[in-house]
């Protein structure tokens, strides 16, 4: 296979693991519910995916900047609702 | 910053963002509550951590092909959660 329909594949697995949370991020401001969500997985995974953010810029990955940087500020907004719904 | 150092950096990433999990499916698991969890979000995850799989596998890289790999054993296991409880 070549590096431009690999790169494809990645691409779309970016789009799909950031862009995940945008439905997950609407039913909660919809629904003012968070009971069943997890607080220390929303942190863990807010650090973790600043690290990674981290990590796109020391090895100059553009893709990995975008990425990881909408998918912070998307569970930023989760760990937000999930303290002001708690 | 020596290409050790930034790897360590991915490592820690790697298992913050796939450990985060753990705790949303013990908290499931003692709970049997989902009411809060948005399926069409774990969905889009888990076709996204496959891709992102299946980019490890292609790129050849272990690291990814792990981290991937166990984040999307334990999304199948949310969805398989969210089923049950919903």
């Amino acid at each position: 296979m070549t590096m431009e329909k690999i790169e494809i594949i990645g691409m779309v697995a970016a789009v799909l693991t950031t862009g995940s949370f945008v439905p997950q991020v609407y039913k909660t401001v919809i629904e003012k519910s968070t009971k069943d969500i997890s607080l220390t997985m929303y942190t863990a995974m807010f650090i973790g995916v600043t690290l990674w953010f981290v990590y796109g810029v020391l090895i100059h990955s553009i893709s990995m900047m975008l990425a990881n940087g909408i998918t912070a500020l998307l569970l930023l907004i989760m760990i937000g609702l999930k303290l002001k719904y708690k």
